[in-house]
């Protein structure tokens, strides 16, 4: 069998099955969560990997070295927002074709690095080496804070819970779509779109606000809205509901992508905004404390464990788009 | 100007130019060792990344996955031995075709699960992405024991230093000269430098070993014994002189390879044996107490920084063969 036939997730369980259970009475998760984590002496460690594939996540003809450079720091930062931590040390293994100007590693790094100092993360390690395309793989370690007492899982939503978002949706999906198919709008659209696809900002002060308010259960969207609560749900044994007029749908992919504007909010994918699952009490405290925009779009049931629900407001059953982003299969 | 004229080397040096002195009160290194080290608690803490990639570090056609999985993670526990640190646990970053047999990739694992079992490493995380080639890129955290006040790093040595190196060198070279010329040996020759250059044991117990007997200064050869001196050379502004005579050749390169054997053993590269540096005293203790071979093979020196005499016994000097292993312009 093949991947392709296997599929990315399936490869994953199947990684994860070899690999068994880990014998260290320090470590709280292993696989399968947005990050690795366990006991420091006096907090809680975090560690995570994430890549950029050249042709695959982004190409050169239509994004910037320094946009590349953002981008592969920030999908790993958003990986620590999402568990409720703070980034402090990222590793870089960077391999790039031998013909590659020097000028472009180096605004590559600048990318990275802006964003290293925006969010206080110190580079202190990494690798270069020759390939026959671009990728960087990046791992950040990270912490909790010393107060916080917990880290946000995908583990832990309980039925009652209503499902929460950060931000507006379908922007990435847009922006992806805009450049690789040329698509032509207003000035300040492509601006838009292209920024949420090429130079997301990951929400480490959401992720803090979220554990400080009490929240136990986030992840961010990386594979679109609906696998990421699937990915919630499976391993919270739990199904849930989203109602879809709730869902913030980007302003700019509402007002040009027609049809498609709920599909792309919905399974698009890479948004980086939160999705979380909380009583409504706590997500009321978080709305009024939060810089961004905080909204309620479901909630998360007892039954059909593993299953995403879509209604309208009516509460009639809306038909699934294509269920996100899964390397192997989806393309 | 191109990666390929500024070289590895040079491409390093310009981004530790960029990200720049760190304002971190608990690093004690960041980019420029085998891993970055910071103090944690109770131990110092180590981190480090290295990639293999299809067609530039193996070749399908020549290695086995098993021996990929395997040696993909033997480079990083190399690192950590060098620092004369313990592995606690790996993030591995795979990359691969959409084409791969899944029996391919859970050999891979295989491989590195059973390498991370006997240096009791847990894999905590990972990621999974579609690219062109195959390519893994593992992270692996890992500390001093809770004893050891000290890590080994490149910036001790001292005119005085002896030179010294564990075990043979020049087999793992020798080996992918083996695959790549498809040279035909003796049925123990061939699985010997197959072996040396595709299940190379990371020296672990000997790193902690140095640690223990006082040893201040220890790199792993990765680049070749030339080069990573040079590096060790460079970071602690000395220079040094190499005994050629003394340098301990691999028995089936030196029967095999004739005149080429000394070059292979001083610039070939991935042995993964640690260089050190010492006075007399402690490497004589070292001797007495390690399970391989400690070769003195030369010494430090106040003068010439940063650059390596070699010598034959009578002390005339010998021409140096082209210096190690370097991305983007050895090739």
């Amino acid at each position: 069998m093949k991947v392709s036939e296997l599929g990315e997730f399936g490869l994953i369980d199947r990684l994860v099955e070899m690999v068994g259970d880990i014998s260290d009475s320090r470590l709280i998760i292993g696989i399968g969560d947005d990050t690795a984590a366990w006991h420091g002496d006096t907090s809680i460690q975090l560690a995570t990997v994430d890549c950029l594939i050249q042709d695959v996540h982004f190409s050169l003809g239509t994004a910037s070295w320094e946009e590349v450079g953002w981008k592969a720091l920030a999908v790993n930062l958003s990986d620590i927002a999402a568990m409720g931590g703070l980034p402090r040390y990222a590793l870089v293994s960077l391999a790039l074709p031998d013909d590659t100007e020097v000028d472009n590693v180096t605004a590559l790094y600048q990318g990275m690095l802006e964003l290293a100092r925006q969010s206080e993360t110190a580079i202190i390690g990494g690798n270069v080496s020759s390939a026959p395309q671009l990728n960087i793989h990046i791992t950040v370690l990270g912490s909790t804070a010393s107060s916080a007492k917990y880290i946000l899982t995908r583990s832990a939503a309980k039925p009652g819970d209503k499902v929460a978002v950060t931000g507006y949706l379908g922007a990435a999906a847009a922006g992806l779509e805009m450049l690789s198919k040329n698509l032509k709008f207003a000035p300040e659209t492509t601006a838009s779109l292209r920024k949420a696809f090429l130079h997301p900002c990951p929400r480490i002060l959401e992720g803090q606000l979220l554990v400080e308010q009490g929240v136990k259960t986030a992840i961010d969207i990386s594979d679109g809205l609906i696998a990421d609560l699937s990915h919630i749900c499976q391993a919270s044994q739990v199904g849930a509901g989203i109602e879809v007029d709730r869902v913030p749908i980007s302003p700019p992919v509402k007002a040009n992508f027609g049809d498609r504007a709920l599909e792309l909010a919905l399974a698009g994918g890479e948004d980086y905004e939160l999705l979380f699952t909380a009583r409504s009490e706590f997500i009321e405290k978080i709305q009024a404390a939060a810089a961004c925009s905080i909204t309620i779009i479901g909630e998360i049931l007892a039954d059909k464990i593993g299953e995403i629900a879509l209604v309208d407001s009516q509460g009639n059953p809306v038909a699934l788009p294509k269920a996100g982003w899964n390397h192997f299969t989806s393309r």
